[in-house]
């Protein structure tokens, strides 16, 4: 369902939905005892919720593709990813919770090594602390472009955040990131011709830092990706008519939900604050976005045994969750993250749907095989906000 | 996910990917057994290969619709058969290993039979030999058109290949075939102002063979049909990045890979030739795509055990295909060929995928009631190629 459909459709309702999201959700076996995550972790209440909703799997953007956060999260969300794309340079700002004003141009850095002659020897320059990107953010930090105010964040490692705030910037760039080693990082072109002067800026800027980060070895060069402006993505609350709210830890995840105008509410770090957080808030939304990071980062960690405790403390939170009383409770995930392959995959997510109003399949446990069979089939994670909608009864009839 | 996300998203590894094409695979259950042809076949390393990869049934073209083999195999090629189409003319070229240049005009060509006042009574000339057909070709390959180069090519039965070879020519015609009894073939018709020089043409060339086919009784005038060009499809190899390779003893299969940039290997007319044709060249590229006619060739001619004896000697060469060791291998069909109904079908078509990457799914036959089954449920036959490219590990991630 389009956005502008849901638009139409939507009525409001006192109903309450939660869409409890366990990032990089989905696994597979584990080389031994042929079992993935899912099935290997005792987790009794998702089980339950599996045979009392109807289940599936996600496809998070299409068969095959290994999704990001960002396409993740805005499928789930009910945003075709496809239409609603976010930047490298923005998601970087929303990953360390930099204010992003709709006029500034946000670029993905990163600090490289170069030889002598300028040519890219190493793109992540051997992965300096963290601690020395902050040093290195703050030279580059005193570069001076006229007219334009400058922003340079240290990330994580090699990775840092440039952000230009002027009037008449535009994020119509090439890279200057050739993906390869042996060539002298290209400077910034203009896409279109409104570009012209944001191109001849970051060009400068370049230069600039050339200079400033001579000789400091290893990182004594920059490479800028994934120019972009924060994206005026139309409204989560406007388009299904509910007050939504977001609990997150992570400040990616809550940029997301910022996107799409969901209000953060402010939380601590441990699962039981967020649910804790969603309960104190409870009366005060229709809708909340509850995000649990551990199982991804088990998983690309490659550590199978930390994503099955992390999957058996997002299942202590299930029955919690259900005494508050949501009208339509799903469980999902932005994409899989099997610890044997230690990174995003492509394969479709485990979903489930529990409500007053749910048909009831054959699915009785909460994992990729069981999901399978699952009345809900191999569907577009797009559909999840349309299917709890009209398990919130909050979707009218289409046509007469 | 379509070509041009596909391109953006490809990137190289030394992984191999095969795709084994069984023509005509899917069946329909022998009305005394209840049975189909893949149930009732001894494929057990098709089904071992079931068991350990993940399944599906592939929809070739769109639900109820039945593919011509054209269709059938760009949709496994990623191609949306609906974007791609190969004109008639053009498949008959293909069918016949006739090399079409960029200029050729084609049309397949129908001898048929009109009484004295020029109306058609037998649109098929009751089905002259291919002999009779090639005696008339010579005849109608004597008609001069100025500044044509003409070529009158039999195919079978009453079936020819037309080429015009020159500068300018066009392919929207409107055919000459009314696809009914009792009237005269209507001329053909410019669809488009470019056209009208081709038209003439071709109308010359008409009025010319009525003439030269006069008292040719049965066969005494011809029908023209899917006048089309060499259509300029993007290339396999440069959008999945990859060193493709055909092998296939059909020239319309050699054909359709050639027209998406396939490299086309020589190779001999048993199932075993073109396994060790693949094995010869196995170091030489990423891509095989290994295409088996038999169990089509059967289908089409109602032999129900044919059939089983074709999909059993496809099963023989599974074993020696995983040896060589491909990181993902594909076994698919282009459409079903049912021998109960003794044609193409519509019916959706077993597949079955089988990868270090797999996520196990509980089919454990390959046949069309264990396939609806698999993890992959009912899918459009052009998603294959990205489920093979991201279990290759061919493709990066979307978004960031």
């Amino acid at each position: 369902m389009d956005l502008d459909l849901a638009r139409e459709l939507a009525v409001t309702s006192d109903s309450k939905i939660v869409l409890y999201v366990i990032d990089g959700l989905g696994g597979l076996p584990h080389p031994d005892t042929r079992r993935s995550e899912l099935e290997a972790a005792n987790i009794p209440h998702l089980d339950r919720l599996a045979t009392e909703g109807v289940c599936g799997l996600t496809v998070p953007v299409g068969p095959g593709i290994t999704p990001g956060s960002g396409p993740g999260h805005l499928a789930l969300f009910g945003y075709d990813p496809y239409r609603y794309q976010v930047g490298r340079g923005v998601l970087e700002a929303l990953g360390i919770d930099f204010a992003l004003q709709p006029n500034d141009v946000a670029a993905r850095g990163n600090f490289c090594t170069v030889d002598e002659a300028g040519r890219i020897t190493d793109r992540r320059a051997s992965r300096i602390s963290t601690d020395t990107c902050a040093e290195l953010c703050d030279l580059v930090r005193e570069i001076r472009l006229p007219g334009i105010e400058l922003f340079v964040e240290p990330v994580r490692e090699h990775r840092f955040l440039l952000v230009l705030r002027a009037a008449g910037l535009d994020d119509r760039l090439s890279e200057t990131d050739p993906q390869q080693l042996g060539v002298e990082p290209p400077p910034a072109h203009a896409l279109a011709p409104e570009a012209e002067g944001t191109a001849s800026h970051i060009n400068r800027l370049i230069e600039e830092a050339k200079r400033v980060l001579s000789g400091r070895q290893p990182a004594n060069m920059l490479l800028l990706r994934g120019f972009s402006k924060h994206p005026a993505f139309p409204s989560f609350g406007d388009v299904f008519r509910m007050r939504a709210a977001a609990v997150a830890v992570y400040p990616m995840y809550r940029g997301l939900a910022k996107l799409v105008g969901m209000t953060i509410l402010p939380t601590g770090v441990t699962l039981e604050d967020e649910l804790e957080t969603l309960r104190q808030h409870w009366d005060e939304f229709d809708f909340f976005f509850l995000h649990y990071k551990r199982t991804d980062a088990a998983g690309e960690d490659g550590d199978f045994d930390a994503k099955v405790a992390a999957l058996e403390a997002a299942d202590a939170v299930v029955l919690p969750l259900r005494e508050m009383g949501p009208d339509v409770l799903m469980v999902a995930g932005d994409h899989s993250t099997p610890a044997t392959i230690a990174a995003h995959s492509w394969h479709p997510v485990p979903f489930v749907l529990q409500s007053q109003w749910c048909r009831p399949d054959r699915a009785r446990e909460f994992n990729e095989a069981a999901c399978a069979t699952g009345s809900l089939g191999t569907f577009p994670a797009t559909e999840a906000m349309p299917l709890a909608m009209a398990h919130a009864r909050r979707l009218t009839k289409y046509g007469a």
